[in-house]
């Protein structure tokens, strides 16, 4: 029996999305996390040499790993050799080879509830076994060592995010920790998706390496990089991990694209640039911070980084797509329907992402107070 | 338990290769199935303009996806809808991508004996189990109609490559239709990888399309396009496949790189430059099969398509890796070595791909021929 997977009900949004914008409409694409800037400039231009100097067969770059090898050095104080590192098309990609390295069909492997519906999906078509833990308000949407240490039997693995999509919430250090123990005592295989890192508006993240040595990381360079289109990420796994994980990478995905991870490495010196799309998120979501309550919508956890705003908006809808499509039809903000996060209580939630420029942020709030006001006098 | 996956031994020598250029030896590549060439003029023109232009978030190209539609009604007068038309990161993750939609776990599925590891490996890390079918020079490499009927019980799907990798041997269109009518009797589900189409020396392959309408179809940019470092591949399934196939896409792999699908669209258009690269393999290839009796090689199937020569060393050695090892420390040629293709008869093959310029070809054969008289005087 073939495992059933729910579509992603955010990519039915962002096509009518365009389909308005086609017609002529002005839309205000919050639906997807992904930054509307480009590729820093010095990535660009290399992507341009390497484009009229190399033919461009299938190939790893050696730099690239040691590169991102250092930045666990540089950023984390913790040791991790190049060929930990597997550089993967893209986060998602990353989570199947991390996930099909771990584990056999059947183990069970926990999740926070709201969370990335990919982990789900992804758990559910590998004939993973999801054990969804529900997290509400109180816990910051996130799962905690007492929620894990309770679980009655012991899942095999874990999935941590943290910023997490869809709330932006960060475990903070002194947790992490405490999730690392119980898992090293319960025999918890982590993996733990930093794909936020970079992006955070007080603390900075910790990674989950420097708790759990055997954890295994998934990153990429969609978010903090900006280079969503260009399909490059990576994973770390623990040394007795590396002859599994690249016999996988080998068959199952052979090689990332060179164009992504040339001009990837470039991305790496551009620090000035990315940490002005920083700066751009931190005044879109004190912008929305500000803003929200007057709308209404009181009912959210202040992301502590990412570029989400989670949404209770169950004093207005218990059907979050339908109320997703009318928002967009009605006022050309696009946004994601909490049912892609959480089966369970998504029917009341919606995520705004700010990875936009702030003007668009200022017109969104603007197309809304009045329509929020109107959905609160019907 | 996680499934155990061999590695690719060819990476291995190609590693080896690498590190004896970088000593300043001259290595002549013929170790992996990638064109030396890059990709066509218009199609890098198309990449550069993008990539001043498109900050390129997520993104699948419907233009592209009605293109590849149009292929099969051009070549193969077969009618295919864009939405059945998937775009993948190259056709190992498509491969990824067909299995998982149509097998769950433990599913029985028959592959060629010599076959491309990946099918193999892939196979076993998603837990489907592999049927091999001894294919020998008799049955030219090639899983026959009369084979699969004869296998008991029935398996679920069936892995056909035509042409093959590590052979080049096409399936003739008669014997596709009697393994269309075999499967469709016995409801085996086929899975067609016709990723070395368009590269044929003699009459063109045809496509599973045209006699098994439920099969499902990959292929990909990587060989007759010469764009193998762009990522880029499709899969065709049929209509009532979609959702299943897309709802593993979103979630698994999400979108292609925006490059790839921007510059593959153009190459469409590249007819002429891609059609001077088939007749400098068909001049390898001659080149190669006039001189390979004179090294000792005589037992070989000639390639009808792709760009390998799958050759039989077995009255030299019985150890391929150790041999390929030898000839590339020796001679500086480069090959993969049987053991990739076949666990069972392996280890008396070699293969060469002559995907490189003629100048190429004519040096490896120069060098090769002192050196095989070596071997058979020892």
């Amino acid at each position: 029996m073939i495992a059933s997977i729910d579509p992603f009900h955010a990519i039915a949004i962002s096509r009518e999305a365009h389909a308005l914008e086609a017609q002529g409409r002005s839309i205000l694409h919050m639906e997807f996390g992904q930054p509307s800037t480009g590729a820093p400039a010095a990535a660009i231009a290399k992507a341009h040499h390497v484009l009229d100097t190399d033919p461009m067969g299938y190939w790893e770059s050696q730099a690239l790993k040691e590169r991102i090898a250092r930045l666990y050095a540089e950023r984390h104080s913790v040791s991790v050799d190049a060929e930990q590192v597997l550089l993967t098309c893209g986060a998602s990609p990353g989570l199947v080879l991390a996930l099909t390295s771990l584990f056999a069909p059947s183990a069970r492997v926990a999740t926070a509830r709201p969370g990335y519906v990919a982990y789900r999906n992804t758990l559910k078509a590998l004939y993973l076994e999801p054990v969804e833990v529900g997290c509400g308000p109180a816990e910051r949407y996130q799962i905690s060592a007492a929620a894990l240490a309770a679980l009655d039997p012991a899942p095999d693995g874990l999935i941590l995010a943290s910023p997490a999509n869809p709330t932006g919430t960060i475990i903070p250090a002194d947790e992490l920790e405490r999730i690392a123990q119980v898992c090293a005592d319960r025999g918890i295989r982590i993996v733990s998706d930093e794909i936020y890192h970079g992006l955070s508006y007080g603390e900075p993240a910790h990674s989950m390496l420097e708790y759990a040595p055997d954890a295994v990381i998934v990153n990429s360079f969609s978010k903090y990089f900006s280079m969503a289109g260009w399909r490059l990420g990576w994973i770390v796994v623990p040394p007795a991990m590396i002859d599994a994980a690249r016999a996988r990478m080998g068959n199952l995905f052979l090689t990332p694209p060179v164009l992504a991870q040339q001009a990837g490495q470039a991305a790496f010196d551009c620090v000035d640039e990315l940490e002005a799309h920083v700066e751009t998120y931190r005044c879109n979501r004190q912008l929305l911070l500000d803003a929200l309550p007057a709308l209404g919508l009181a009912r959210i956890a202040p992301p502590d980084g990412a570029f989400y705003i989670y949404a209770d908006v169950g004093h207005l809808t218990q059907d979050s797509l339908g109320f997703c499509q009318r928002l967009l039809r009605e006022t050309g903000v696009a946004t994601a329907p909490g049912i892609d996060f959480d089966p369970v209580d998504g029917h009341r939630f919606i995520r705004f992402s700010f990875a936009v420029s702030t003007d668009r942020v200022e017109d969104a709030i603007a197309r809304m107070i009045p329509w929020f006001a109107a959905q609160r006098r019907v």
